[in-house]
């Protein structure tokens, strides 16, 4: 195999800070930087320098020098990507990050494409696939939980689970095959029983796995939540206070981003993706329709539906909107409903207003929580409501949490090889097509290891990547 | 003296990059991080370990793990801040970059205000405070030349020359002194007529100094250009010429900031600033008469002004736009004429166009560009005609350039200080008026390198420091 180009790719954040670091891996890296690096003692080498230390420098491009540097040096294989690594630490201007990539450019380092620090890592074993995958999660975590489960997975929480799987099927599949070398003696290593056994609970492990995706997806991708209800029932209100309140603690936090459609909240490590939607109303008018239409549409894609009413409304327009949310929704999805202006109601009023007698169609919600957007009254209920819709038992357990589609898929692929496993094992097909099978199963887990896959997989998953890991 | 605390911030850019780094400095730097940082090798302490060396593991609190990190190690005195210092990288999510810096909080350690790591390097010896300036110059540089001067800066290219003068009028300020206790005998130890030498040299050189403030003002803060034109001339054209073909150039320069108000460019390591005013024409109307006053004082604050005239336009037209741009300008500034639609003339009428006999007023004027904007003809003439308004001499012979107001006022101040001192040796005043006169210059010059400074002074100079350096 060709000796893979030496690459650099500014590894900080975009823009001006007090520092930056570019990042140099392959086998030229050290040589590399030695060509543009002066150390104040004279004649010091990086070459000669130990791995795992820093070195203070100017970088020089052979007329003037371009920045003071601290250089840090790591060698193969003690390194991130398996290679040797660079990291030159240089004062955050912009056009000094600019000379310095140049710099290496014209000392003949290519520009990294995205990812391609940590594909390097993959393909020097330094990491399985999922573990690569983690890592441009971990970048891009924007809640705790997301944080979390990204990590757990990087440091091999997820590969170590399906390894252990995988080998336990496979022990399984070398004793069926040993029977096809001996085919003519009709001999049967592998006890069927057992093995419907070890193929059943492979499926309850996996199921487990794939139940978790939508936790995990959640998690990810945060979690959606629909706001309807008339409108003057005070979504915007309420949507306003949930974000201000939120905008207080997180005000100190720098370079919160927040997404161009849609208001997301963090709630205890969990992204709640807040959609506002049109009011609700009986109508003739066609252009209202559609609105109208298109919150139906947005109750489709909520995990949760935050239906709100007015306190003070009659009974028969309370019946009118829960009854057109609750036709829309499936029973996947949960609803709480928020009581709005309900400070304009006694306590015994509000006490009498929403029992079962008068509003059957309330028995299924999953939680009624008399508020006050307005006054900011009763608000943090509703946000352990929320918080009580995400089952955070798995989080809190350290269990293993899908949150890759990728690998849902695989997992689910997994899952359908090992039913025609079990459906083989019930009718006796021959040892050769059930060994077909269980390799199918034992493929697609691997896939998600990266054991089994293809350039075009390779190039999809790390084409998502930043640049710099 | 208190040992002061031990500080940290994220020292890169804000927002999501593949990692970010976290800088601790202080006497408590090392046995902090070493109770939140776990080795893959157990029992293994950050304290025991070398200075300039990394080292990988994780960072915990106590309960979860935060990330995996790489930490970099110096000690005192051989750090930037000449304190014990830890460089953290993480990766570069939002979330983690919190979770640590709240992590080592929770530890003590106090968040560092702007500038802090610098102010502690120029207490501790590392830097004199010019030098300290610099460093945030350097951060700052919009521009090649603006990082070239502030890097000679922080390197001590200013500091050097200013300790050399420094110390020749010391030496003569302690035979002036040695004489005041020998005041009965009528001793002169400091011959006046070599002082009154030196006192000119110094001058001399103090003048070189305060007149390169123009340029490294210039080179700073990017050179503004004036625009202006009669409304029809071209000038909005000219703009987004100038800026798209900047564009091309720079398009694979990322984060470079433009400006909210200005457009800048930079042309060949020199940042302009250009200044789009309204067009000039005579006017009754009240309201446009205050846009054409916005104009006028636009071009008082421009270095250059680039007028832009329609080749087609009468000749009267043109005398009124040359004389009334003229009418507003000083004599410091340069006149650039672009005649723009040139190329909707012949050669030969052009060429018959604009000369002395018709227009007597553009005899002065720096230089005149026949261009199409809208062609994009000759703009490379034009942006070589703004470049030459540029002395770039005194960059390329890497000459000490004044860039910071602070030290130009002490330049100034020093400069009326030797004035007095010329003035004494002149009119024969005592020793001890003579010695007076040039404690005070010794005082102005030592302030720009902070031997002689104030805490308001350093809390000033710091506060406008970014956070994290």
């Amino acid at each position: 195999m060709q000796t893979p180009p030496t690459i650099c790719a500014i590894s900080t954040a975009q823009g001006m800070g007090a520092i930056a670091v570019i990042r140099l891996s392959g086998s030229q890296a050290i040589a590399i930087t030695d060509t543009v690096f002066r150390s104040p003692k004279a004649g010091k080498m990086l070459a000669a320098q130990k791995a795992n230390t820093v070195h203070f420098g100017t970088l020089h491009d052979g007329v003037k020098e371009i920045d003071e540097v601290v250089v840090a040096l790591f060698r193969a294989p003690h390194s991130f990507t398996g290679e040797d690594v660079v990291e030159v630490s240089c004062h955050g201007a912009t056009t000094i990050q600019q000379q310095i990539l140049q710099l290496f450019i014209q000392q003949g380092v290519q520009l990294a494409k995205p990812g391609e620090f940590t594909q390097r890592a993959f393909l020097n074993g330094k990491m399985d696939l999922s573990q690569a995958e983690a890592v441009a999660d971990l970048i891009a975590a924007r809640s705790e939980a997301a944080r979390r489960v990204a990590l757990q997975q990087m440091r091999g929480g997820f590969s170590n689970e399906l390894a252990h799987l995988r080998d336990r099927l496979l022990w399984f599949t070398s004793l069926v095959e040993l029977e096809l070398d001996f085919s003519e003696e009709d001999v049967e290593f592998a006890d069927r029983r057992q093995l419907f056994a070890l193929v059943e609970e492979l499926d309850d492990h996996l199921k487990r796995l794939t139940d978790s995706f939508t936790l995990g997806n959640a998690i990810k991708n945060g979690i959606p939540v629909a706001i309807v209800g008339h409108t003057n029932a005070g979504k915007s209100t309420l949507l306003n206070t949930l974000l201000n309140e939120e905008r207080a603690i997180v005000s100190d936090i720098h370079g919160t981003t927040r997404d161009v459609i849609e208001d997301t909240l963090n709630i205890e490590g969990i992204t709640f993706r807040f959609i506002d939607t049109a009011g609700i109303r009986n109508t003739t008018d066609e252009i209202e329709a559609i609105g109208i239409e298109r919150t139906y549409a947005k109750i489709g894609k909520a995990t949760i539906v935050l239906l709100m009413l007015d306190a003070r409304d009659s009974n028969e327009k309370i019946h009118e909107a829960v009854s057109s949310v609750k036709n829309k929704m499936t029973s996947q999805q949960k609803l709480i409903v928020a009581v709005n202006k309900s400070d304009l109601l006694t306590a015994d009023e509000l006490a009498q207003r929403f029992t079962p007698d008068e509003f059957s169609e309330l028995a299924g919600t999953d939680a009624i929580v008399p508020i006050s957007a307005k006054q900011k009254t009763n608000i943090q209920s509703l946000t352990q409501e929320l918080m009580n819709t995400v089952n955070l038992g798995a989080i809190d357990n350290d269990e293993v949490i899908v949150t890759n589609a990728r690998h849902y898929e695989a997992l689910q692929q997994s899952r359908n090889g090992l039913q025609r496993v079990k459906q083989g094992l019930t009718s006796g097909i021959s040892g050769d097509f059930l060994s077909q099978d269980i390799r199918e199963v034992l493929d697609y887990l691997g896939a998600i290891t990266g054991q089994i896959s293809s350039n075009e997989v390779l190039g999809n998953i790390f084409k998502n990547f930043c640049i710099g890991k």
